[in-house]
């Protein structure tokens, strides 16, 4: 439970390559990102204020998206009662079995049980059903930041697999398929959007494939990221629900001529797993890495004095630092007395500052920067002069090495197979997504899951899939019969 | 459980002065700020987003002035096991009768009870102990956004008195007694900001007496707000703990000696409750009223028009519409077919938006707007050119209409009394606050309550309050022993 205090506790111990969960635990805690929960609460973390700092710069990046596009926000009960979650049984499977019970409030036992919501659909759609009456309340788009809990008993991973994540679910309803279907993409961009523009990730846009989709969805499509372990993960996922869930709980509206009609829903979400899959992606051996535009502090001005040049040094860091922040840069001076300057570089290293200032007598003799970039250590030496536009500068030119090289991950990833053998061959081998045509049925992927845990996670939309259209001579890679799609097996989170 | 969709159902039929609590309930519920939770959830409400766009407004104003002094947020489990509670009964009684109990995860029953958050110092505390080692990391302030659940038996009254709320609770450890007092103070000040500036309700400040401080607390500061109905609302609170927290969950700190030292803590939350309070100061008879820095629309263009001016009077109405919204102004530009304009103005008052522009013939062929205040219905004319600047007047002066009005509530509605039955006489006729000498003993607040239901709702600082230094001859004026204090005597929410 304690907290690394020494020198030595401070540096990461474990490989990325070779223990990569321990690595990514040890990461986590020593970059003060997240602690575990209390005894008797195993599965449940504490966001320490530098992680929840990342799943605020996710939320504002979406939520201003989500809003500009007609989205509004609102806030269900955390609860659920029971009948709620039953009466959702003939559309979906439901939760059940990883439901948390409310049976008491106070000392008194409740007449019905509560569950602690697991997502919102069975609460927020009857809602919906009763502020829909015409066609004048579509669309209806109603999002919720919230935390939801899923008894699951599997290891905890800070991010990744944790009791109660914090998430955002929407849910809308429209007029027509098309409608429904375009906000379901809509979405699905945005999300696209905030992995590659704000967390450096480039990802693959798909569908589930038919077995695997949302229970009750007509379409569910998915944001897949490439992890460095060769695993993918589900970045978030975007449902076409038809009118299923409009027949289940009576959303009809009244069209122009009085007629009722059936309306078309969506629902959408994205989970703090996203943290996860950020820290995975670009952090390495020295500990995290981010992205300046999620980086709670983008540089840090590390002074490097004698006794002598100390008073020069300082005051030259200082109003530097005091110029960058009023040109709105989040920065740091990292001005403590009593730990040297590599101490200091090692330990910011390791909480992900993107870019890291020196400024010694010499740089303040020739009235110049040291600027020191995190992903590869690379040192530059720069003018004081423009300080904010070069440090802008330096901070895209991060950026893009981290998406550069996430990208290079990602494009050298996805191999092709056309055989069963070939595709547990190359899954084996290097991890990854193996590209192989498919014949649509889910024994051909139970085969290769049985083999070697890997599953379809996504196959390419129906126009950006060659064998979609029927009109080749491509057989399924596991059973010889006629493909139908184009599938991406991987190893998932 | 359906929603108003004729005409008729659109107004408020309760009067704000004589049926004030239905008339809260149809405001709430006409102006789709919130509605009730299903069957089986009384005490809940589903906030709609008029109503969450509210709760947003507040946090943002909050959150900002938290973080620019030095507040991070975090986010702490939504259950807290049941032994942590307990434990921190030796210094609070405890919230027990009061709490929500998961016993089952899945279809295993737990091994220990979780309780659902119903304030989270049990939780936060032990994990600030384990932050705090060196006096480097002080001070340390945490603070969540969350929802909490208190199983209390009393009538729903939306964003009032709520099963589930949500909230921010704030927690600090600081090194000195002086130190955690100006943190106590900063966040009543930035509360009452929030008040004042954002909420335009004006609002008194001091602490709670002895007998009802946070338990624990050292000090518990308060903001309180006046309600027209003649009662008061505890509007937020800010605790200076002293040491009592830091010893029961040992939070300790090394200072430059080594030697150890208890911190002294704080702790400060403001919850929905300022919503109601917020619906119930400013809005009337014929609906909500909002101030234009918290309404979503700032501003509904009405165009008024006859089939041959129907043209010029929808394009004018267009461009300045397009023209405020590029200016930044939340402006809604009310087009639709088959209303007329009277439904238009009901339905928007309704609703409360601050200020309505009113487009005919008249205004195009004159190159004018008619600008209509909500809260009072004043109309000026005024020119067409540099709308934006004219639109910014108005909302300041709708801003300062309703400061001013709940202003002068506040002040009429403080009075004095020197003896009991002068106490229970004033707030029987008027309500309000009545200053009176008090000798600090809980027993004359009792004698008071069991009479007429109010209470001791605050006591000016004692740097304000002239009773406070002992040099003076006034007696309590209930049991004519020496008055050390003065009382505002209360009837409260
Ligand atoms: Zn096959
Ligand atoms: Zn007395």
């Amino acid at each position: 439970m304690s907290e690394p205090t020494t020198e030595q506790e401070l540096g990461i111990t474990k490989s990325k390559e070779h223990e990569t969960g321990e690595w990514y635990a040890e990461v986590v805690r020593k970059a003060k990102l997240a602690s575990y929960g209390p005894e008797g609460m195993s599965g449940f973390i504490i966001t320490r204020p530098r992680g929840y700092a990342l799943w605020e710069a996710i939320r504002d990046d979406l939520d201003e998206q989500f809003k500009s596009t007609g989205v509004r926000n609102a806030y269900f009960p955390v609860f659920i009662p029971e009948s709620y979650l039953q009466r959702e049984k003939d559309i979906i499977e439901g939760f059940d079995p990883e439901v948390a019970w409310v049976t008491h409030g106070g000392h008194d036992e409740l007449e019905e049980r509560l569950a602690v919501r697991p997502t919102s659909e069975s609460i927020i759609t009857p809602y919906m059903s009763q502020w829909i009456r015409s066609h004048r309340d579509l669309p209806l788009r109603v999002n919720q930041w919230c935390g939801v809990v899923r008894w699951e008993a599997t290891e905890t991973k800070p991010f990744f697999r944790t009791k109660e994540f914090l998430w955002q679910e929407g849910h809308t309803a429209h007029r027509s398929r098309e409608d429904a279907l375009e906000e379901t993409f809509r979405r699905l961009d945005q999300y696209e959007s905030t992995y590659e523009d704000l967390l450096a990730m480039p990802v693959l846009k798909g569908e589930k494939p038919e077995h695997d989709k949302f229970p009750g969805a007509h379409t569910t499509t998915t944001i897949e990221a490439l992890m460095p372990d060769g695993k993918s993960v589900q970045g978030s996922t975007s449902h076409y629900l038809g009118t299923s869930f409009a027949e289940a709980f009576d959303i009809t509206y009244a069209d122009e001529d009085e007629e009722q009609n059936l309306a078309h829903t969506t629902s959408w979400g994205i989970s703090w797993r996203a943290i996860g899959a950020l820290i995975m992606t670009h952090s390495d051996d020295q500990g995290l890495v981010l992205p300046p535009t999620v980086a709670p502090e983008q540089v840090v001005v590390v002074p490097i004095w004698q006794s002598d040049t100390k008073d020069e040094v300082l005051e030259y860091a200082e109003e530097l630092t005091a110029e960058l922040e009023e040109d709105g840069v989040r920065v740091k001076l990292d001005d403590r007395e009593g730990r040297n300057p590599g101490f200091k570089f090692n330990e910011w290293e390791l909480k992900g500052v993107p870019l890291r200032i020196e400024i010694g007598p010499n740089e303040v003799d020739d009235d110049e920067l040291t600027l020191v970039h995190r992903p590869d250590g690379e040192s530059t030496v720069e003018d004081r002069e423009n300080a904010d536009e070069t440090v802008q500068d330096h901070l895209d030119e991060v950026y893009a090495k981290l998406y550069a090289t996430a990208e290079e991950i990602l494009e050298d990833g996805v191999r092709e197979a056309d055989t069963r053998d070939e595709i547990l061959g190359t899954i084996g081998q290097h991890g990854g997504y193996v590209k192989a045509p498919w014949c649509g049925e889910e024994a051909c992927e139970t085969e290769v899951k049985d083999q070697i845990a890997a599953e379809i996670v996504m196959v390419p939309f129906e126009e950006e899939d060659d064998l979609a259209d029927g009109d080749h001579d491509e057989t399924c890679a596991v059973c010889d019969d006629d493909a139908e799609r184009t599938a991406y097996f991987a190893k998932s989170y």
